[in-house]
């Protein structure tokens, strides 16, 4: 047999490496239109920022030492130009030489990953501004920061790898600028999440405009740019990164008439198979369903790829035995001393393609708060507020989010409920978590929920003055807590003091209750209900959520 | 309805804040035999060693504030000496008073918890021998430190307990000897795992006793105590740790005739109900059928004994309505600068209990190899190998260990198996971890195992000289990593040459082959497979695995 694969990185290496373990006397060639395969891109942005010394670290593999373990014949600065699926063969142009060649296949494998949206912004193609998909992007870069020695940089866009760069351009001495067009950073988040994520980035002196979009790019004599705003603001700059997100390079696909996806991916089916029956697809470049929602998604990240290259390459030689379930979309990005990270879908796209679904957000140490270093995280889950079932997470802190959030996603990967995530038996001693770990408590919260046992209240609700208006804020918080600062407006009884009080409370008026982060809350809340008041909330993620979303 | 607890801790206190939560209007009183309530036991070796400086800092609620925030009556110093299920009331004593009464109760509940094991071992009595579970044990071990200033301490029994112990004396400045009657320490471990906690004990210039107890402790004139081991050993040493295990108390449970289960603990239901209707118990002092075996097993740690008090609260107030699902036993210690980890039944278990099972053991860096800082990690799983149940994990290593053990734990909980452990869609930054998790890994090695795509041998297999005879034994490293150590009477082709030199493979020996982590031995048994030698085995967790466990 002959396999040929296109596009030499995640996907395809991975691809090639597993069909040659499974198939030892076929012979795979691997297309590669660039100088490199197989290189780290997921750590480009820290090659930029020295953390990663040596650029020599980011290779994983060569041509030559591909070749010397699997036997796979690699072929890189080799564009594929076209396919004909009748003549089952390839068009080749080899980028060094520029002769143009046809290859044949039995099985054709297609992973060319995706490219970086660049949109048709007038000076965007000036000298000083950069997209960073590639090895070469890199090493411009790279160049660029030891020759020019900028200043001040322009980030547009405020997804992981905008936020990767502005912390390693702001490790490099450099002073950056955010511009995003959404009204929040890392648009996975819901907008309360994403809050903590502005703090931090005040915090460590990176500046950020929201909801603005750059309208020009315009360099100027001494070949500095300035970015114009639609705001009318305009920021001087020394170079800018450009990273409003990558769309799948479907080109190969399109012209051989394979079908496109309807979020604009190429097409496959559970063995990832295109619509040709010879032809595989996967990596950035494929749309799949989400098991989620059901609706296809583009989810370009490492991960995924590599998982999928091993089903390609299993499908090819044990004939489709194995099936794809779909990518969740689990992504993490480390920004400053925090990391953020996210699994399945958020509240705003559930919202979006109308899933019932309801959310808790909990603040909890990431260890016992006894043992010392204990420092407080923020968890969001989303899940059907019938069943149960787990829809989403989001976690920021500083330490155990990546543990926290691939504990969630583990549990949506089994197609869980809250009460599974309540019921983790996870690892405790004191430097590692508590007797009931963040995940635990976010799904006993959740539970309470949907038992009924307690109401969630959101930040949005109680900030939002026409709905204000009829509610009784309660602030169950000490009254040196409350002196210090709270929610207008709000009355504070002390919960250790509710009892004896609870005469002062009318019994007329929705009363949403609130502590630091919802825990002191909630055991009002309970005793309220049980007075009789049934028209009580707690709020959801406390003053702390609150505070932090409406700052 | 009035609610009686025994036992003022873990299960304890959380059924009673739970039982208040979901019933305002009953009586709810706690008994504590001991002066303190809701402390962290989790923490006392901590303490002691002075990572928690404050002790202030180890009490969770005081009886005070247990009361204002839930009117819940504490009652410490107050010993339930009997219950009187006929008259549902129990008897109980004042210790400070010396008065004994009597409560009746509409439920109880017991969370005695368990006693520290103390062996009749002649001069067991004598001063500076200590057992460690309350806080009256814990100011006694650090008074006895703080005044005697000891220099050489005995800890008898290598687990949980018994090697925080060691970390946290050694942290004092006190010379620290092990003695173990197990041939390894931390028997949840299987040897080779242990093996790795040997080398580090070493390392920390620990000293230890394997397959040897102590036969006799002997006090001399300067109060200096000798301990004698069976092996005719002496060990001079100023004080004594007994962490030799703990057994369920009992007691009160056995003398009002409930059932006690065969594995010692107090037997309970499903819904944590006693052979009494309105009896429930929790914690330590019970058994359970462990959801992989079904065979009933006392599992003593916090986290268990924390979700089962919000279980036994929900069914007294709201009809034994929610089920526990059982203890898979997932526990974890740091041990200097390593963590070690276990969840599930370990290989010995599952053959002591005839489960059918095999292994893979890899390693791994703790997160990308490129990004700084990632160090090696070894996991081992246990499972099934016809259906790829997943039946138990252990993870030694530097960082990350809590977040692999925790899924491997979430897995196992949710009776997924070894495709679901690979298939886990987990968060991926250099920063956290790879592209594929190490326990992506693992689920995908042993995937092979079950396909007969790869087959594991033991180091036991090959480090047996009987078993050995039979087998080629192949180093498929490089010829400078050979040279530098290897397995006695291996040959060495590395594996990037191996397909050219095959022919100096002998056909009619079974060949097991090995590298430094089974990663390239793996490959080179997919070569040898194809080639048509079909008697191959890949040495499970390679020369790192064999040269630890053969030291
Ligand atoms: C800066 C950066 C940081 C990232 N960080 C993370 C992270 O932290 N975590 C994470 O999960 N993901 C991260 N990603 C995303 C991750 O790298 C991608 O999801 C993954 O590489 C996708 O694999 P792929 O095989 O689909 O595409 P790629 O890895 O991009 O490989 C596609 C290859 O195909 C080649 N190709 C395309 N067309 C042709 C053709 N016609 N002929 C020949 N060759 C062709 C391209 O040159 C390219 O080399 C990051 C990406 C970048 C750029
Ligand atoms: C040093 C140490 C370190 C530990 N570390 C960890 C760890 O890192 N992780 C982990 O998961 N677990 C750990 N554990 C175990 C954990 O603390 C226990 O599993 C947990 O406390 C069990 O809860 P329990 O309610 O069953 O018993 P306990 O918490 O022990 O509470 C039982 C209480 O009942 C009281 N009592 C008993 N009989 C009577 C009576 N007749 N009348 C009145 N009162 C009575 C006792 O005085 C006692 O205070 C550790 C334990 C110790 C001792
Ligand atoms: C490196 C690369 C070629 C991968 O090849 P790979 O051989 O599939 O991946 P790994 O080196 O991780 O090895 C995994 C394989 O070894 C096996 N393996 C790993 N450790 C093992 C061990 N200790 N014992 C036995 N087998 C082991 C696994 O089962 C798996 O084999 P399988 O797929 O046949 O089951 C490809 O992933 C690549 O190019 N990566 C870099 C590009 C990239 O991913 N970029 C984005 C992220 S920055
Ligand atoms: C402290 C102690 C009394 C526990 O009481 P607890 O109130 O059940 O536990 P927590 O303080 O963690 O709070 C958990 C409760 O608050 C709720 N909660 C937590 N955070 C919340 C938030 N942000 N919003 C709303 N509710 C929240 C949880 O749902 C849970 O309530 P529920 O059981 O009714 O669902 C008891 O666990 C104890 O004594 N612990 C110390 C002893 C011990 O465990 N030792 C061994 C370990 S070292």
């Amino acid at each position: 047999m002959k396999y040929l694969i296109i596009g030499g990185v995640a996907g395809g290496a991975t691809t090639a490496a597993r069909l040659r373990r499974l198939d030892e006397d076929s012979q795979i060639i691997l297309f590669e239109r660039g100088a490199y395969i197989s290189y780290a891109n997921c750590g480009l942005p820290y090659y930029i920022g020295g953390t990663i010394a040596e650029r020599d670290d980011l290779f994983v593999q060569t041509p030559e030492s591909f070749y010397d373990r699997f036997h796979i014949e690699v072929r890189i600065n080799s564009e594929v130009l076209s396919i004909d699926r009748k003549e089952k063969s390839i068009e080749v142009r080899d980028l060094t030489g520029g002769r143009t060649y046809s290859e044949s296949y039995d099985k054709l494998v297609l992973s060319p990953g995706a490219e970086p949206v660049k949109p048709p912004i007038p000076g965007i193609e000036s000298e000083g501004i950069f997209t960073l998909r590639s090895v070469p992007d890199t090493d411009r870069i790279h160049e660029y920061i030891a020759e020019k020695k900028p200043e001040r940089a322009v980030i547009v866009g405020a997804g992981f790898i905008g936020l990767e760069m502005a912390e390693n351009l702001h490790r490099r001495g450099i002073f950056v600028t955010i511009v995003e067009m959404a009204n929040q950073v890392m648009n996975i988040l819901d907008y309360e999440m994403a809050a903590e994520v502005h703090q931090h980035l005040k915090l460590k002196n990176v500046e950020f405009y929201l909801e603005d979009a750059v309208s020009a790019f315009k360099p100027d004599r001494n070949k500095k740019l300035s970015v114009h705003l639609r705001s009318g603001k305009v920021l001087p700059a020394d170079m800018v990164i450009l990273s409003i997100g990558v769309k799948p390079d479907t080109t190969l696909a399109q012209k051989a008439g394979l079908e496109i996806g309807e979020s604009g991916g190429i097409k496959v089916d559970s063995h990832l198979l295109t619509s040709d029956r010879d032809i595989y697809a996967l990596g950035d470049a494929i749309e799949f369903p989400n098991p989620i929602s059901g609706h296809p998604m583009k989810i370009p990240l490492a991960g995924p790829a590599n998982k999928q290259g091993r089903i390609v390459a299993d499908n090819i030689v044990r004939g489709n035995s194995r099936t794809y379930k779909g990518t969740i979309g689990t992504g993490i990005a480390k920004v400053f001393d925090i990391t953020v990270a996210s699994t399945g879908l958020p509240e705003k796209l559930l919202k979006g393609i109308g899933i019932p679904h309801t959310s808790v957000i909990t603040h909890s140490g990431s260890h016992a708060g006894y043992y010392p270093g204990a420092i407080p995280m923020t968890i969001k889950i989303l899940f059907n507020p019938e069943d149960g079932r787990l829809l989403g997470g989001q976690v920021v802190g500083y330490e155990g989010v990546d543990k926290r959030i691939d504990l969630i996603a583990s549990i949506i990967g089994m197609g869980g409920n809250v009460s599974d995530l309540a019921e983790i038996e996870h690892a405790y001693a004191p430097p590692f978590s508590s007797a009931k770990d963040p995940v635990n408590i976010s799904g006993m919260v959740a539970e309470n929920v949907i038992k009924g046992t307690s109401l969630q209240a959101s930040w949005t609700e109680v900030f939002n003055p026409e709905k204000k208006k009829d509610i009784l804020l309660l602030d169950v918080r000490t009254e040196e807590e409350h002196a210090l600062g709270s929610v207008e407006s709000a009355l504070n009884i002390p919960v250790d003091d509710l009892r004896r009080r609870i005469g002062e409370l009318p019994r007329d008026r929705k009363i949403v209750l609130f502590c630091s982060v919802g825990l002191r809350a909630y055991v009002a809340e309970r005793i309220l209900r049980q007075h009789g008041f049934s028209n009580v909330a707690n709020l959801s993620g406390g003053y702390k959520t609150y505070s932090i979303s409406t700052q």
